[in-house]
């Protein structure tokens, strides 16, 4: 394992390693690390048995360690949101990176074509998403200028997203999109590489029929801009996409050659919402925050994890019922509390000191709280600490 | 200024330093150094002219820098809510603290129980809050066992903390604090020091006569617990609570002493959404997100601000217009990126590259999503990177 940065937060938590679960302070960030793989391995089987790639989205887990996994189980790269991920990421040894989102500022941009350059030297690749003229003449430009600095052509595969019902980025499917894919055309330190058509709004989506149908509508579009494409002598050679929640959609449509799902290597309370489709795998959680009772009353108890610890934009956490006889609810307690009531007439309230687990309403943003997870091996109930995972790309937002 | 542990991304700070505002990279944390100061000013006024003093909270801004800035200006001390964020302000040199918090594991402490007595050899002091008889006596265990260890009698003040109307932590008014009070009497490592009396849900009722209501109870609830100890023969010497909401209310009963409001510093959206006391001063908005779009489209724009840059648990951030024909609503895009629309008919959408400023939701959160926030002096339109501020207790859950 790669040494920690020596601050005194690495230093102690390093002395964890071998120790009980029972040792973790909280509230903590724990991954069940045999769950963890075991989520891996369902997506490698499930990437295999549709014959799409797998380019696993790190902005869910912000960790070199862990795209290094991915990769060794079969992922083709990784893809990020963010410029300073990929520099990250880079840094760290990953060289397949997909910047899946739309950089316009010339100082990012000379980043980019930097990186791209130097991905290019470890026979790696970078690749970024555009959806406008705009943009492709900035992303060019950086690209041109970063050619005379280095002397040597640098190219740089781009995507261009189409909004397939997000509502956010991307340029209308069809016509819009071809006059952006001739655009890119047109500079040499640019390669037209496919579609980014990822429909975020789907993922959760309640039932599994819903989240079809609404595939089935990113499909239509898929397709209608691949055929104007095609009539403009356009080839889209790949088109990229897909979230945990409609995964097995665009894998089986096949129209979708790569898929970026990133939340199933966790999963989350939210993504536990969704029926289940049954032609998708079961992911199972792997993300827990450890967390302790400081105060215990009458009809409530106050455990010492907030929305500090976890995430709570798509929902607060769930609670590892203790045993059957006190399920417990959650409920919103402030930056630092949270509050326990029991879920049914007659369940126990925990007393001061109990340990709890719960499962993070959302995985990426509760990550992206925490400077480690801490990795256990053999389960939550009776495990052991077997690494610590460092979250490299934290607060990375630039 | 205290030179920055040397992280690539602390070096590329550093360097801004001297630059124009219009230097700081997307998306960013930027304080108005100028605003901040007279907030700072403003609460050292209030509390002189109400004779309180004034304990404000660490939780928000998390930096040692800050703590200091606060203290100079006449702050008796900082607030923390966790042990972490106490240990790291002791080494940063602050060593008047309150953890305004219940600590009932026994590790921890250990911890707490080192702290007090290092702070007590540097001639400061260290306190903490109670709200169980089970909590009493591992806080006086571990007093006991660390007096044990160094040889030399160690005191922790102790607060009791009765719920005025949070449902959270706190004994229950009248008897059950005052028999708290009586455990705490019983041991010699333990000082009582007086009541803790928070009614953070108080704190963002909009109307500043509901306000006054509310904390008409919390003084009733702290007068009879009052009374009851008093009857006990127990002095009450000191009650400590209120927020930035409230201020007014606790600062002017007469019964409150000390008043513990973080917020009042850098403020944010949800406060601004407070009617105003005309008693209270009138703090300014000094914490901003500086944003750029990314993307633009006939009915909306696209920013690289989502809620991996600012804590939406208190509603959206509020959008700085940038001219008086262009104001914007900010509308959840994710984690990464803002979906804004026009906020009156004919207002316009900003184009691709545009900087925006943001005001965030809510401010503690925000501040712990960053590692660094940038501190500008001069305004936001025309001013100067001035200092980086380290955002020391980022992360510190435990």
């Amino acid at each position: 394992m790669k040494p920690l940065t020596k601050t005194p937060a690495s230093e102690s938590l390093a002395r964890l390693v071998g120790q009980s679960v029972d040792a973790i302070d909280t509230p903590a960030l724990v991954v069940d690390l045999d769950a963890m793989s075991r989520n891996i391995a369902r997506m490698a089987d499930f990437a295999r048995k549709h014959s799409v790639l797998w380019r696993p989205h790190a902005k869910m887990h912000k960790s070199v360690a862990l795209a290094k996994l991915q990769m060794q189980a079969g992922a083709v790269g990784i893809c990020v949101q963010k410029t300073a991920e990929a520099e990250i990421m880079a840094e760290g040894g990953i060289h397949n990176i997909y910047i899946s989102n739309e950089v316009v500022a010339g100082p990012k941009l000379a980043r980019v074509a930097a990186l791209a350059h130097r991905l290019r030297e470890e026979r790696g690749r970078l690749a970024i998403a555009v959806d406008s003229v705009e943009g492709i003449a900035r992303l060019a430009q950086a690209m041109s200028e970063a050619h005379n600095e280095h002397h040597t052509p640098t190219v740089i595969d781009v995507f261009v997203e189409i909004d397939v019902g997000q509502g956010r980025c991307g340029a209308a499917p069809g016509e819009p999109a071809a006059l952006l894919a001739q655009e890119v055309l047109r500079h040499p330190g640019l390669r037209f590489a496919g579609l980014q058509a990822y429909h975020g709004k789907a993922q959760h989506l309640r039932g599994a029929l819903q989240r079809r149908e609404a595939i089935g509508c990113v499909l239509q579009d898929v397709l209608s801009t691949r055929k104007v494409m095609a009539a403009r002598g356009i080839p889209v050679e790949l088109v990229t996409g897909a979230g945990t929640g409609t995964l097995v959609c665009e894998a089986s449509s096949g129209v979708f050659g790569e898929v970026q799902a990133g939340s199933f290597m966790f999963m989350d309370a939210d993504y536990a919402g969704n029926d289940r489709d049954p032609a998708q795998p079961q992911f199972e959680h792997a993300l827990f925050v450890k967390t302790q009772v400081i105060s215990s009353h009458m009809n409530h108890a106050v455990c010492d994890a907030g929305h500090k610890s976890h995430a709570i934009d798509s929902g607060l956490p769930k609670v590892v019922a203790p045993d059957p006889e006190s399920e417990l609810e959650y409920f919103n307690g402030g930056d630092e509390h949270g509050v326990l009531r029991p879920a049914g007439t007659g369940h126990r309230l925990p007393a001061i000191g109990r340990m709890l687990w719960l499962i993070p309403g959302h995985c990426d943003p509760t990550v992206n709280l925490h400077d480690y997870m801490i990795g256990v091996s053999g389960g939550l109930r009776t495990g052991t600490v077997e690494r610590i995972i460092k979250v490299d790309a934290r607060g990375a937002l630039t």
